[in-house]
């Protein structure tokens, strides 16, 4: 708890406002540490409450007890009034709407962007929150494991995508961290393909880019592997262990102190070797938190520093257009100056089912 | 075609910009009809052009092709070329944040507000969204029906919403409208629940409230049922009656024309006759689209007229904190002047299993 009210103390001071109001969903869950789906976070130099109105005001209390934040009833009117008085507000800007914008700058206060604070405390995890990962990691990766053997030829994309969602929730999931993609055969090339109704072939390349909640904390993991091989796949092969490498490259290269944009370069130039660059048609990674693309960007204008306690995912991808798509994908932390996957269950040799 | 072409006009119109500039996920869907996770819709006079990225261009020119949409291949700056030279932009307040309109602010734009003019529109559903809400209604419907045979003692809260979850994605829901809620025993009386690991015991009463997507449509529904009779249910099952007389009421006696307060009154007056009105603690209902909840709102407060087309939720509840929670809601629409439900598969008086 000392060190919930030393990091709450932080953000109120780094976000130079007399008070930040808080309405976003993930960022008062970050704040107060419990789920609703109203409420308001007042943060001032008195410390950190949470207006909840009476869909959540018990099991607020109850939960929050004895924590560094003070639990009170009401709803925007009662959250107003906690603010009165002030002349300074930190909103979130990219984490607020024009319109509630406008209402608080009509009522005189005096708007100051406070998500830079937010961001610099987020990039670092705490142990609770590297465990929380570590369980949806865990989970997600149980989930495909529990999947493979239900695989079977004429199955859909939705079909399979439903099965792997299935099992995560079974094994303690709140949910999905976003919409699960499953991609079977070409379909592969689109990175952000929708999963819908192809049926799987015998020597389909299959795509699952997936993710589970616990807690609120994500999990985010790629898989490319073949149903089947129908001897037609040695340029899928050949790329396939290419990618790999950039993967692995990232986990034994990256250490703390690079800048993202480094990090990105470490997948980058290796696929740049086999000419392949042109096909990463995306950014390395991004950090992974309460949301699934958080803070910090590993992309090639990235210049933020990664350091021990970040989050991040570690995903080279090849897509040639209607011919093959690869991402292989871990999320992974900084400690002790190195990068660590949070996987360790899933192989990530070719498999070939 | 002529009529999606006639609707993007028509908003173009009522918006009062020389362009409207949208980067809202689920609006972007609305408008185009095409799903993306990322991308820009501009509206103008010359009509709808949407700007995709290398990771959409392919899928949107082919599935827009022949629409009354353009599919321009680009990011955010190709989309401010597109707007360049006009004055005033109109972008949607609750749905665009402060950053991004900051940053459209400083190129010199004059912003309005142009979700009055979606909202006007999206109040009323065309056949064809209809019709995706019902498949939405039916899938939800079909999912529970399967669930219930597989409802035991001992099962988690968790491992039935998993469980209705599969079933639904299974019949062909791209996955759920919202966080599915089941509620064991007291936790109904909470009427936002968080899904937990409370487990069942018979006698039980069990409050799911749930629904789906399809093509990005969602629906709505919850059911309130006992997990056999313990014999000490009389006043659950009072209660209960109530309830479904409060829900009842509405689909037969509101009708266009009507307001959305008078709506919510109805159920409202009826729970009053038997001293449970102080126990509805929310509204009567909400419209459902693209997002789950849209207008209009069926509350004490709402001037909104309800008219041919309209597509809400009536759901009454009685919330008796720790001792009982009765919700019963369908998905309803406005048609021919009257009321009618999307539901038809599930039984509403009281089930005992």
């Amino acid at each position: 708890m000392a060190m919930v009210a030393e990091k709450l103390r932080k953000i109120y001071q780094n976000s130079h406002a007399d008070a930040l109001f808080i309405e976003c969903d993930f960022l008062r869950r970050y704040l107060t540490g419990f789920y609703s789906t109203d409420g308001y976070v007042i943060l001032d130099e008195k410390g950190c409450k949470f207006v909840a109105d009476l869909r959540y005001f018990e099991a607020a209390e109850r939960e929050l007890r004895g924590s560094a934040v003070e639990v009170v009833e009401g709803s925007y009117s009662q959250a107003i009034e906690l603010i009165q008085g002030k002349k300074t507000i930190g909103v979130p800007y990219p984490f607020i709407n024009v319109t509630a914008f406008k209402h608080l700058e009509e009522k005189g206060f005096e708007l100051v962007d406070c998500m830079p604070a937010l961001k610099e405390a987020m990039l670092y995890r705490s142990e609770e929150e590297l465990s929380l990962i570590q369980r949806a990691c865990d989970i997600a990766e149980e989930g495909f494991l529990q999947l493979l053997p239900e695989i079977k030829e004429g199955m859909t994309e939705n079909e399979v995508a439903a099965l792997l969602e299935y099992n995560m929730r079974k094994l303690g999931a709140s949910g999905t961290s976003f919409d699960t993609i499953v991609a079977f055969g070409p379909n592969g090339s689109v990175p952000h393909h929708e999963t819908g109704n192809t049926k799987l072939s015998f020597g389909d390349p299959i795509l699952i880019d997936f993710g589970c909640k616990v807690e609120g904390y994500c999990s985010d993991i790629t898989r490319t592997f073949l149903f089947g091989d129908d001897k037609k796949h040695d340029e899928f092969k050949k790329t396939y262990d290419i990618v790999l490498s950039a993967h692995d490259l990232v986990r034994e290269n990256l250490v703390a102190g690079m800048t993202g944009r480094e990090g990105d370069a470490i997948a980058r130039d290796h696929l740049k070797k086999f000419g392949l660059d042109k096909y990463f048609t995306h950014s390395l990674g991004h950090g992974i938190g309460l949301q699934i693309h958080e803070y910090p960007n590993l992309s090639p204008k990235s210049e933020q520093i990664i350091e021990n306690g970040m989050v991040f995912s570690d995903e080279p991808g090849v897509y040639i257009a209607e011919k093959l798509g690869i991402r292989i994908e871990d999320s992974m932390y900084m400690k002790d100056g190195k990068t660590h996957t949070f996987m360790h269950k899933t192989q990530k040799n070719l498999l070939v089912l």
